[in-house]
């Protein structure tokens, strides 16, 4: 059974606050154990990650068995169904239109003194990627964080995945060399995190490392942030469909078992000001559920997490709507654009019946990495500025160190700089 | 005395990987000590941040006393010199006219299939920015910090600086008020981090935490991580000085003291090709340190952290400055430009004789907020995108939908996701 909740409920207001707070997972305390692996691995290196992935994945492995070879990849690939492979290359190419547009622009400007002024945008070196192994097999989430990487220019797209029992997928592997991924290892969980963070005689650290991953991965990636930089520390995914009485229920309950299906802990809400639709969506997603080969999965997260809330007015919804900061907002009303023009927070947005979320996490070509858990009230979706860092750029003349010196020495002597204020005041002849 | 390399050692190589690697800061182990500050905010709110700032600012005050009134900071303003806040005037005009061409411009389009695609950009609704209190108050650390986000369209900028035995910087509460800050909390350490996350009858949460603090509240922006998003974990500042034979060896002395007075774990390095200006450069910081009103800061600095690289040619130092991806890169040679061309790492550059890291410290306009510790590697200085977030927009009629369908369904069927499959299938009339 969903969660219902009605606008019109005299204590809407506490119980839409308490529907917010709702924790979807539980904090393990797995820090402890988390960074022992780290600092192991930080330590010893190849001899650490090997003895991990002996003991986690089941695998044992000689330092020269940890590169994933190219021989491989092309042998997995011809394992691919011929159809998927082409899908894939359909969702590469979109996704390369669509980010390629993202890539920033330079700046140099002089202002009215004379100072030279800009910034200039460079690709990161060297990027880890994390890919979650074992039943779960998401090539599509490796073209995702692939390819805006390799949009910004990134030379090293070095990718890990555990391989538990010996075991890659090989759509995994595919979709890796789609996505021009240039080292694959077979290591996952902390361990793999550890050796991109710090690098190993095997394999040589990176700057950045993106991508989703268990409990562990994401403990792991908080301890090395400040060595590396990270993305976002993904939480579970969530869909939010806001949607009149032009909403087709069957559509909208697909869409609702579409997030509920990736996880229990996912969550799918519908937003309607028609009664009558919020029945027919309930009923219809009882209905599909029975026939899903998640079920289980999908059925955990409706009963758990899953929420009709009933508006008087459609407007109500985007106040609603923007406190969610969903990952994923559906608009399906009479006129989507003019509700979506009013909407501050969410990850992204899909406009109409017609564009099912689904879309969006293969073939849209906007990336499916998108911020979580009411993240979206202040990060981004993944994209090529990742994968980029800015330089300023400063440069005065004489003159110009002449108009600017005097305020930045009285800045400096009143912050107690002495020094700030001479390096000014020497190249002014002034103390 | 500096540590000394020479790139013509037989060892620089190991010498220079060693020099790289050397921790400037000892990591205390302070997070269970964080852990139960914020958790206690997180569950008690203001008694804890209240009992929190009696017990280490030595500051009892009732909730209605947390609060800085306008009336407070008029008063504050009256208090300082005339000309310090005319600098601060000048400045803040500076850092807004540079930062407001960093506006990110929205995207909208379609492609060759009729997909609507795009993204939009809009800023934070709520920050929060930790200011230090106590003995060294740096107004012009406000105005970095206030200004972009200001200019991003952030309506609530909201301060919290500790004020030990209840004082409180008056120039730090003037530029608060230039930079258009709209709360300002007596509050600081771990709780005012955590208040500022989870939020307490008097301080309304925000959405991300920016500005510098000590290990506690580096700590704690790290725990709160996720909650709320949060700038770059800074480390201990640091400057690099490439110079040639036109240098002089006074004024880049002073460059490097500006550098090593802020913090005895600050570093300075000289690289140059010129082994006479090395040697000069040495003897005028001697010299220099000696007047210095912060002398044994930056005497501690320089003797542990000060470094002077000679290298054969110039060319070399552009791999040795990639590598350290210092902070503060000031390039004082014959054609800074074309040096500058080659450098990938930094995070801001500082472009002939004239230009004085100092300025940009101040008034050049850039932001003085830069990646420290390697982290120019990743990461950029703060800017206005740090105070926005990006929604992506995806459109797609009954005929997008058909063209796309396929491949999704291809897809969502190759990971599983038969609901996935299904939301695509049921608009198409298939399965």
């Amino acid at each position: 059974m969903p969660i219902r909740l009605d606008s019109a409920s005299t204590d809407f207001a506490s119980q839409f606050k308490a529907f917010l707070a709702m924790k979807r997972e539980v904090a393990a305390d797995i820090e402890a154990a988390t960074r022992a692996i780290v600092d192991d691995v930080a330590a010893r290196g190849d001899a650490a990650l090997l003895e991990a992935t002996a003991k986690f994945d089941r695998l044992k492995l000689e330092a020269s068995g940890l590169r994933v070879s190219a021989a491989e990849v092309d042998a997995a690939v011809k394992l691919c169904d011929p159809d998927t492979i082409d899908a894939l290359k359909f969702a590469r190419d979109r996704i390369e239109f669509f980010h390629r547009r993202q890539l920033p622009k330079d700046d140099r400007f002089t202002d009215p003194l004379g100072v030279e002024l800009g910034w200039r945008w460079s690709a990161i070196e060297a990027v880890g990627l994390y890919v979650p192994g074992g039943t779960a097999a998401y090539p599509s989430s490796v073209l995702m964080n692939a390819i805006p990487a390799k949009v910004a220019g990134v030379e090293r797209v070095v990718m890990v995945v555990p391989s538990p029992d010996g075991k890659l997928a090989p759509l995994v592997l595919a979709a890796a060399q789609l996505g021009g991924v240039t080292e694959i290892y077979r290591v996952g969980g902390a361990q793999a995190v550890a050796a991109l963070a710090y690098g190993t005689a095997t394999i040589a650290p990176v700057s950045k490392i993106v991508g989703p991953g268990n409990a562990y991965v994401a403990a792991a990636k908080r301890l090395v942030f400040g060595r590396v930089g990270i993305d976002m520390i993904a939480g579970p995914s969530e869909v939010v469909v806001v949607a009149d009485n032009t909403g087709n229920p069957d559509w909208i309950a697909a869409d609702l078992l579409a997030q509920a299906e990736h996880d229990a802990n996912a969550q799918s809400i519908l937003i309607t000001d028609d009664a009558a639709l919020a029945a027919e969506v309930e009923r219809a997603v009882a209905a599909q559920l029975k026939t899903l080969s998640r079920e289980k999965i999908a059925r955990a997260s409706w009963d758990a997490f899953g929420a009709i809330i009933k508006v008087a007015r459609l407007d109500e919804a985007v106040g609603l709507a923007d406190a969610i900061a969903a990952e994923h907002l559906e608009i399906i009303t009479a006129d989507p654009e003019a509700f979506a023009a009013k909407i501050r927070n969410a990850g992204a947005i899909f406009l109409g019946a017609h564009t099912p979320e689904a879309i969006g996490d293969y073939v849209g070509g906007s990336n499916h990495v998108l911020p979580t858990a009411r993240s979206a009230r202040f990060s981004s979706g993944l994209g090529v500025l990742d994968f980029m860092k800015r330089t300023s750029i400063l440069k005065c003349g004489p003159e110009q160190l002449a108009a600017l010196g005097p305020a930045a020495m009285t800045l400096g002597k009143a912050e107690g700089l002495d020094a700030h204020a001479r390096s000014v005041g020497l190249r002014l002849n002034r103390r």
